[in-house]
């Protein structure tokens, strides 16, 4: 049986990443997946992790978003894209590195070799990075959302973009980088060129 | 302030070192610890790692115990140290290196990265490792507790002892090896014998 696709999207909050991979996912039949939480051990991970009255560090945080992808991949997405189906993912491995590694500080060395044991093989065949300006992605929040995004958050979420853009100049050939100021409509024009160039 | 002394007791199950640890705790009027789950974090992921009905590989495995050591560090550990106060756990970085990495085969020079990650500059004055034939555990084992053990077991609970060996051979200076197959008396003279010689 062929091995289904393995496609992933990445961003800032608010880049409109996940509006594309549910599309993506609905439209090429794909099953969409995300992290963290997206298995029973997950949910309680990222419970812990989101939950602001317990405080961590964040290379705890880390840990926990490397457990439950590592359990994600072996439970969720190695075993569809074995038996043949696709998966479009809301998340991987670059979160850990552009959040907790670029954004908070975490030493990056340790940090990829931590990534390495957690995903294994599994890499996605393709990322789409939706690229958007941290002020303009906090435009398009909730009004009820934004006060979380202070002038800290916005030097944090520029650090968090730029490591994206580190990232995907290494992983070149594996990753794109699309401009997320555009419209809904001409990103999604831009994400289903690239897709189709990967013959999807 | 002097910061306090850390002593970690090492070895495989029923091998003897948790009645060390507690023992010493007591004798020296330290703070007793273990791993995992001794933080409410802790606690969840001890539950996760424990609970049979979740399978789960032995890289997810090792995630968990090291988000929880890191946890552990940060809230638990170093306060204490840096408070003044002494430190005796049941188990420390040495355990996961010994059961995921030499007992489960997941990879070593990942798993020390990420160990670094977890505990940072935290390392133990002192790790005794009580090194015990994995035979003379299961003999001392509760007879109910004894089916676990099986001839897979038994290989497998020889590999972690053999990494702890290599381990303790390699941080020569801060570790020092106990005969776990002596009395339980004797054990004691030994372990206090090397405290000493800490001056503590």
């Amino acid at each position: 049986m062929t091995r289904g696709l393995f496609v992933v999207f990445e961003g800032i909050d608010a880049s409109g990443k996940s509006t594309q991979a549910r599309r993506v996912a609905e439209l090429r039949d794909a099953h969409f997946t995300f992290e963290p939480g997206d298995t029973p051990l997950g949910v309680d991970l990222r419970r812990w992790v989101l939950d602001a009255s317990t405080p961590m560090t964040p290379v705890t945080e880390a840990l926990l978003m490397l457990a439950d992808r590592s359990h994600h991949v072996r439970t969720v997405i190695e075993p569809t894209l074995d038996s043949g189906g696709s998966i479009v993912s809301d998340r991987y491995f670059a979160s850990t590195l552009a959040y907790q590694g670029y954004g908070r500080g975490v030493d990056l060395a340790r940090l990829e070799a931590a990534t390495e044991l957690a995903i294994g093989s599994c890499l996605p065949d393709m990322t789409i990075l939706i690229d958007t300006p941290p002020e303009l992605a906090n435009d398009r929040r909730a009004p009820d959302a934004r006060d979380r995004f202070e002038s800290a958050d916005l030097a944090f979420h520029q650090r968090v973009r730029e490591g994206y853009l580190e990232i995907a100049h290494k992983w070149e050939g594996r990753w794109c980088v699309i401009d997320g100021s555009k419209s809904e409509e001409e990103v999604a024009d831009s994400v289903d060129e690239r897709l189709t160039s990967l013959r999807w």
